[in-house]
Order: C-alpha cells, then structure tokens, then sequence
C-alpha cells in the first residue's frame, strides 16, 4: 500500500526541522524586541498600545495562551485511543504555527523593514493558530503530522491575509474573531475534511468514540477554554472601557449558554440524559457567537440572548447536523467544528452586522460587516479546498481507515490496559486450563 | 415507583429554559455595564474600587473563576463513577448561579435603579456560587439536576440577605469569607443532606469510593484551589495593602496546613499510609479558615498557626467525625464539606472574633464578628432545612438509592471499561472453550 | 527486613510535625509583612521593586505557583502506578520549601533584623523549590516521604547560600535560573541518586513504566509548564524592558523546541513514532536552556537558536544518554533530569557566558557568568552527595527494590482497576467453569 507508507522516520523530521529552520532565519532577518518607540500600525490598536507598559497586556496573553494549548488540546482528547495525538499534535502544530503567524501578521506592519514582537502581536500570533487547531478538529484521527504541519503553514498565511483585509481595507469590527478565527477555521477545516473524504469511514469506526476517563479529560480542555473566553474577546480591544464590555458580555453569554445547552440536550437525547459530547462543546458556543459584537454595546441582556441562541444551535448542530453532513455532503467532521465554531461563527459575524447596523458600535459600517463575513467564508473554503487538494497527495503518510483514530501509528504507546488485562484474562484462563 | 420518576426529559429543560429566560428578562430591566461614573455603594468596597481602571481585578478574578469551574468541579470526581455529573453540574449551577448571583447581590446596591455589572459584582458573584458548590459536594450522588437548581435559587437568594446583614447592617469583617460562605455553605448543605436522609444508603454504596486515576482527577481540583485561594482571600480587600497582607496570610497559612494535615492523615491511618480523601480536602482548610482574618494584621505566624490547626481539626474530622454525622445523626455528607468548609469555616470565623478584639482590624468589633458567624450558620441551619423540604418533593427526579453516585442516571455513559474488558474476558472464555 | 521498615506511622508525623512547628517559631521570630517601607537589599531586584504597588507581580507570582505545583507535580504522574505520590508528595515537598526558602533567602537581607514578605520574596520561595521538586524526579519512586523532607531542607539551605554567592558576591546573571535552579537542582538530585545507588533495580521493575492515562495526566503538568515558562524566565527581571525580553526570549526558545524535540523523537524512534517520554520533557528543555540570558539582548532569533539546540539536545540525552549513566554510572534518573535541566542548565549557563561576553548584558563579566556555572555545579555535586548519605542512614523508611514505584506503600490506594478486572475475570471464569 505504497500511498499508505506512514512510517515518519524521515519525511516528519526533514520537514519540522526544514520549517523551524528556515523560520528561524526569517527572524533573524526580520523579528526584533519592540522598544515602544515604533510608529508602526497594528490593525487591531491604533497605536494604543504603544504608549502602554509593555507587559500590561501579559495576563491576558497568557489566559489566551492556556486557551490554545490546554484548552483546545484537551478538548480533542475525548476519543478513547487519540489523546496523545490531540495534546501532542496541538502542541506542535500551535508551536509552529505562533512562530509562523508572527511573520505572516508580521509583514503587514513592517516598522524600518522590521517586525517589532511584543506582547500585543504574540497574542495576534497565538490566535492565529487558533483557526488551525479549530481546523485540525475537523480532520482530527485522520491525517499525519506532515499532513497538519502543511495544513498549518497555508491557513496561517491564508488567514493573514483576510485578517489584513478585514481589519485594514474593510476596517470591519470582530474583536472576539468570530469571523476572522471561528467561521474561518471550521469552514477551512470543513472544506478540507470534504477533499480527504473517507467512504470507508461511512459507517464509522470503533475508536471513534470515548471511554469514561477520556471524557473527564476532555473537560479540562472545556473548562479552561469557558473560563478564559472573556480574555480571548477582550485581549485586544480597543480602550479599557471596551475590554471591560467584552469581558462582562462573554462572561454573560457563555452563562446563557450553559443552560440552554444543558436543557436542549436533556430534551434531545434517550430518557432526557445529558451527552458529554454537547456539554463539551456546546456551551462554549455562546463564547463564540458573541466574539464580534463582545465590545460592542449590546447590553448585558444582549449578550444573553446571542449565548442562549448559540446553545440551542450548537446542540441541535450534534445532534442533527452533522450525521447529515457526513451521509448526505461526504463531510465528515470528528469533533463537530461546524456547530461548535461554524454556525456560532456565522451566528457571531450576522449579529455583528445587526449591532452594527442599530448603531451600537461607533463608527462601524454593516454592509463592511457583511464583507467581512461574506471575505472570511470565501478564503476558507476556497483556501481550504486548495489546502486539502495539496494534503492529498500519496506521499504525507496519512493513515489507512483502519488505523484512523488511533495513536500508535504514530505513537510509541504503552502496552494498553484494556489489550494487557484481556490478556491477562487469556492466561488466566490458559492457567486454570492448564491447573483444571 | 412513581416518587422517583428520573425521566428528566421535559422536567430538566423546562426548568432550565424557564429559569434562564427570567434571568435574561431580568437582566434587560436591571443590568447595565458599569461606566465608572456611579455613585452606588458596594459593601466591601467602600467605593475603592470605583475609581481604579476598570480591569485592574481582572487576573484576580479569573484566578477565583478557575476555582469556582476547574476547583471545585475536579475536587468532586473522586468518585469512581460520578466525574461526569461532578463537574458537569458544577458547570451548570455555577453557570447559572453567577447570573442569579449578580442580581441578588445587586439589588441591593442599585444606582439610579440600575445593577452596574463590573469585575468586582463578578468576583463576588462568582463567590455566591461557591456556597451552591460547597452544599452541593454534601449531598453529591444522590440529587437531581433539578433538585440542584432548586438548591441554587434558594441558597445564593438567602446568602445574599445574610451577606447584605453582614457586611452592611453588622459591618463585621470576613475577607476571605470563612463565615459568609464556607460555613454557610457547608451547614446549608449539611441541612439539606439531613433532610433528604436515606436510609438505604445506611451501610455505604458500591459506588462511593474512587478508583486509582478518578483520585487523580480530584487532585486537579485540589491543587488549583491550593494555588489559588490567596486570590480568593485577597479579591476584595479594600486597600493593595491589606491585599498583600491576605495574600501572604494564605499563602502561609495553606502551606503550614499541608504538613499537619499530611502528618495526622499518615498517623491515624492503617500503617501510616497518607489517605487521598484527607491530602484532597484537608489540605485546604488553611485557606477556608484564615478567610475572615486574612486581611487583618495577625503577622505571618498567626497566618500559619491557625492552617496548621486547620489541617489537623479536618483530617481528624474525616477520620472520626464524619462516620458519626452518618451513623448517629442522619447526616449523610459525601465529600466530608463538614471537614473542609464547615469545621475551618467556624474556626475562621472564631480566630476574626479573637483577632479583632486584640486590635488586628482597624474599627472592628468582635460582637460584630460573632454576631456575623451566628446569623450566618443560623441562615445556613433554617435555610438548608427549607431547603431541603423543597427539594424533597417527590417530582423532581431525584433517583432511587441504587442509583445513587452513578452518572448513568443522568448521563449518556460510554460503555465502562471495566465491563467491557469483563465482557471480553467472557468472551474470550467463551471463544477458547468453543475451540477447546 | 530492619533497614526497610517503610511504616511511616510515628517517624513521618513526628518528623512532620517538628518541622512546621520549628517554623513556625523562626516566622514568629523572624517574618513581618513588607510595609514597602524597607530598605534592603533584594538580591535580584536593586531595590527597584519596593517603590512598585505591592501586587505588582501577583500574576508572575501565580504563573509561576502553578508551574510549582501543577506543573512538575503532573509532570511526573507518568508512572503507572506512582501518581499519588508525584502529585501529593510534590504538593508536601513545596508547601514545606516555601515556607523554609522564605527563612533561607530572607537571612541574607535581613531589614532590621526582620525578614520582609511580600511577592517578589515569594516568587523567589517558590523558585527555591524547583530546585528540589528538580532532584525529586532524579529519585522519583526511590524514597521515602522523611527522605524526602530531609533532602528539601538540605538542598534548600545550600541553594540559599549559592544563590547568594552568584547574585551578591558574583554579581552573575542568571534571571531564569538555568545554573542556580537547573542545572544544581538536575546535579544535586544525580549525586543523591548515586549514593542511594540500587543494584536490585538494574534490569529496570516492573512498576517503571506508563499506562496511556497516566501519560495524558503527565501531558497537564507539560502543557502548564511550557505555557508559563516565560513567566518563570522573567518574574524578578529588573526592568519591565527587561522583563519583556525575557518573556519573548522564552516563548520563541519553546516554540522553537518544540519542533527540534519533535523531529528528533521521529528520528530516533522505531518506526519514526513519537516517544511520549520526549514530548513530556524535552519541549521544555528551551525553557531552560534561554533562562540566563532570557533577559538579554541576544534578539529573538538568538533565543531560538538556543531552544533549537536545547531540544535536541535533550532528546539525544533521553534516548541514547541515560540508560549509560544507569548502566555505567549507576546513577538512575527515573524522571531523566538530566536530559531536561541538567544539560540544558549547562547549555544556558554556557549560552550566558557567550552572550555576556557578546556583550548582550550591560555591565556583566563573562568570568563571573563562568564562576556561577561552575559554583552551581561544584555546590549540586558535593551538597547531593552529603545529602545522599544522610537520605541513606538505614532509618528513613525506603521502600525495599520490589516496592518501588509503587504508591501503595505510602498510600491507602483503592482497589486496582486492573487487579480488580483480572480478579473478574478469575470469577467469571471460574463461575463459567462451575456452570459447564
């Protein structure tokens, strides 16, 4: 099975250290310390920043920070036989990615030729890996590291070059990235997920699933993202007032959503039971449907009302959507990105041109609003069918069907518990056999 | 057996619908943001904070949002078979409590009608929900969703009177809030677990115990909660100076707490083994009983005697105290909350009525002080019993005892490992004697 | 079995229990708040921190808490069988340094024959635990909790006086630590592991290995570290210039080893699969490698040359390194501290040495830079062997060869999943057999 050789040995390493090396001559020619004396322009701050102390905005960066590794990395690990992959591979693909994002961002706001890194653009550079990680749900169990490593270099560039379009030529609002980030990195994902279509995944397959404790794991990666939500909408707006609206909106929307996520589940499933998979997913809905209005003037209420609404899309999304998605589009989406950040994304973006256009943000133009939207859409799908078309050639060593969803195709694994005490039981057996 | 009907298929949603839809209402009639301009009065605050940048508590706040989500929800997964409903339903009652929270709390400082949402009203609305947390780990495994809504209304409804009476009526001191929420939690709860005894449960349970890695996911919530109590204690002190004095005090406090509560645990243990329950709980009482003085100027060592004392009062009260709670009084209290919030709550309370009548608070007064812990455990004692009469209405879901301290009531469950690999050993049996 | 009486019935309490009661009294004696009116001399700081507001570095300060406690107590939950102790030992061993690097730090700087608290002395507290959680993993599974506590006093006291040398008497850099934290601790805990030496143990046990969740447990302590090194590198940096360096330095040093670490692992590994043992320790390695010359002009991309190295490096270090300093040394590193703060410590002492004399560092001397190195290590060698020899005296409690590795000798442990489903499937078969 020659397009099937997914033996790592030497196309992973050539390829990670030819990357990180080739990085780290980009920013040997182009990165330096920000001494806070640049006139650059950061598309997000308008110079606010730069006045600052420069680790003002540090605790916020790090709340983002625990986002995207322990957050979204634990989140993935809800499979029974894939946790070293989704904590692992995040790992790698975000370390990579906010190197990479740091010079894609960067390159929009040359200051003397040069990219001036301080606390602001390495919160620009972990977001952007975001839209990675968001994409990398979608084809989770189902792709090789060389795979993710390519996926990771052109979304990241893709996405700053619509990040660019959006914030300087639309001068669209989206200070939670519900567009930018969310909408963005599902439908990549999703347009990716549909050119590596597996038919022989169809009827699914058994490590597609969860035990008891890779669920409890999972929830790490849930709550740490719930908690610090309010940070990832507010880290870079604009003035302290605004960041302090963000958080109160986020914080009051993600509560909204917990409850009606909570009760469309119970009112969905078997005997009225809560299923782990919407409570893992489906009340951080309200987090992203309220990123591109967080600093907006919507009201307490408001932001309620966006969480609430995302909760019940969100939940109705797992429970109906995506089997159709999968059976009827040929889109089949691991860990449902489509209704954790695809709907909320859009959600996020249309209720953004909605407050917008009542006036709730100064200055703001709907109808930009909608571009951005409409640019944020256009670049995923298009950027990620051209993403997957280059992720399907024979040679990455993505993996056979049947090894999809497992880690030890690329994992030294220890010898499972379950494998090692049903053996156990085997030579229990064999013994009392041998003993009867 | 129709009184325990634990269908939650309509009764759960509809609940949690209903509930979520006042509060919105709610929230678009009182709540605004808070602008900066106001001239409310908040209790603890004396107007401080009002003046002061509007994200300044920030990292204090979300250090107290990862207790209250990752804190208390992991400390409750040792159990073996209740790590779903630990912290999926802390989720959704803190969730849902910090909504009801900010509107009980802030009813009683409306300015021009209005509840001026700031981080300082989250902070201590996020507080009101650890007196739901704490009375919920009492009667954990043996509630419904529902119930647990219930309980969540009512408690943060009453706390908000007492800490209202407290704080302003009283004007008595408790910083770190030993009186106003870990007694009050932990005796309400206690309360509650009272009343809705079961006799059934009289000899113990299969499921009320842990298993190797369920111990180790409580240590999650353990450790967190460690780390980060001097930001609860400290949150809202009123100066940066009594705010580093409570953070040194908790921080030395819990220290000390530590080595008495691991030296008791190894000493009255079979062969001086340390037992998780007590390295999970006991360890913290340092933090729950410095609460009330924290930011008083007991001096470093103080901090630390009254930990050290913390440390052993709980681990004995988890050897010896609460099997007799069960045993003789009918108080059933799953997670020991006597040992950890109710014990160092009143001894908190105790070591501000001392500190404060040898001048360590500026203006306190030590008849105050006990005023404050008697209205508190009276509230605690008569709403809990309420309470728990309320709860115990036999519509509400509540399941029967052997399903008590098992998710699968609730919960959609991956078939357990443990069965599986039993099933597989039949099967395997089955296979080898078919070829035998 | 004299030399082996693991009871820990009297000794761990009393042992324990003196310890805190001891200091106690020297807090009493000793310990005041810092009133921000002092004027001594804090080592690192240059007094530049006493005109700061007191909770200034409160968010370094609980960065760097939970890499503390979090961070290197997961870390080491890998063992199947070891994780009660990792987590809850590691939680006894800091909660004890702290409280004993407050009193061995603060003699140096004694205000008025007081020793000061506030945040800066606390990061400082925390560090000098490191050093001992550090040797910890050198001897993870190996000793006895009394053990233990006598090596924390030991290597705390002798850190003290080192520190000192290097930062009052040297006038050396070393922000992040990489000589006085990592590399001594790395070197204390090899010596200690040498004298305490087991032959029995030379063809590995049985106990030494990972379970799947157990090294997803591992991956929480990983992921936190990682994320708040830069914290770590740049808490007690002088300048906010400074600590902005530090804290750019750091997150690209990791960044960048991340991806070295990586590829190395696929190289060296069967198959090309990634080793978990690599992925949980090497990715750290650019933590410390960049710690003495984080805050140093050594431009971004010299920051990730450095942590290019470090990954490498230490993933050499793990594969081929290790199982010779076992085999020929008889030194066995259970956690292989060697590979992640032994050699990477020298690297970064070395990279510092190089970079004074670059002159990166305003006003540093490549000698002194040279001497601290060199006294690190010489203090690390000699102080673990004494220590050694003390943890050796046969009344400590160490747990006999076939113990090791095993929590159950220290800990109640509740029935094994495993033992548990063997022991099932021993029933079921004999209940089948009985039924044929």
């Amino acid at each position: 099975m020659p397009a099937y050789a997914t033996n790592m040995r030497f196309k992973f390493p050539i390829v990670a250290l030819t990357l990180e090396i080739i990085t780290i001559i980009l920013f040997a020619v182009f990165a330096v310390y920000d001494d806070g004396k640049g006139h650059g322009h950061d598309s997000h701050s308008n110079d606010t920043h730069h006045e600052e102390p420069p680790m003002k905005l540090y605790p916020m960066f790090q709340d983002v920070h625990v986002m995207i590794f322990i957050g979204f990395g634990f989140l993935m690990t809800f499979l029974k036989r894939y946790g070293f992959s989704s904590v692992g591979i995040n790992l790698l693909l975000a370390a990579f990615g906010l190197q990479w994002g740091l010079l894609m961002q960067g390159i929009w706001h040359l200051d003397n030729g040069k990219i001036k890194v301080n606390i602001f653009k390495m919160i620009n550079a972990d977001f952007s890996t975001a839209t990675v990680l968001i994409s990398f749900g979608a084809v989770l169990g189902k792709t090789s590291p060389v795979q993710l490593l390519i996926m990771t270099i052109l979304e990241i560039t893709i996405f700053s070059i619509n990040e660019h379009l959006v914030a300087t030529t639309l001068m669209a609002s989206d200070v939670g990235a519900s567009m930018i980030i969310h909408a963005y990195g599902a439908y990549f994902g999703l347009a990716v997920a549909r050119v590596l279509y597996r038919p022989g995944l169809r009827n699914g397959h058994d490590n597609e699933g969860s035990v008891y404790h890779s669920d409890l794991f999972a929830m790490i990666g849930t709550v740490f993202l719930w908690m610090f939500w309010p940070s990832f909408n507010s880290a870079i707006a604009e003035t302290p007032e605004t960041q302090l609206n963000a958080v109160i909106n986020t914080y009051l929307s993600l509560a909204a959503c917990v409850l009606s996520a909570y009760a469309i589940s119970s009112l969905v499933e078997h005997k009225g039971k809560l299923d782990m998979v919407h409570i893992q997913n489906a009340t951080l809905a309200g987090g992203v449907a309220v990123g591109t209005c967080a600093d907006m003037n919507i009201e307490p209420f408001g932001a309620m009302v966006i969480g609430f609404v995302a909760g019940i899309i969100s939940t109705l999304g797992f429970k109906y959507l995506t089997p159709i998605l999968a059976s009827n589009l040929g889109i089949q989406d691991t860990c449902g990105v489509h209704n954790l950040h695809g709907m909320p994304g859009i959600l996020g973006g249309l209720a953004g041109i909605v407050a917008v256009a009542l006036g709730k943000k100064e200055g703001g133009e709907a109808a930009m609003q909608a571009a951005a939207l409409a640019s944020s859409l256009g670049f995923a799908l298009v950027g990620g069918a051209v993403t997957g078309l280059i992720m399907k050639l024979p040679f990455w060593g993505q993996p056979p069907d049947q090894n999809c969803f497992d880690d030890s195709i690329y994992w030294e694994v220890p010898e499972e518990e379950e494998e090692n005490e049903e053996s156990l039981a085997h030579a229990d057996h064999s013994k009392n056999k041998a003993e009867a």
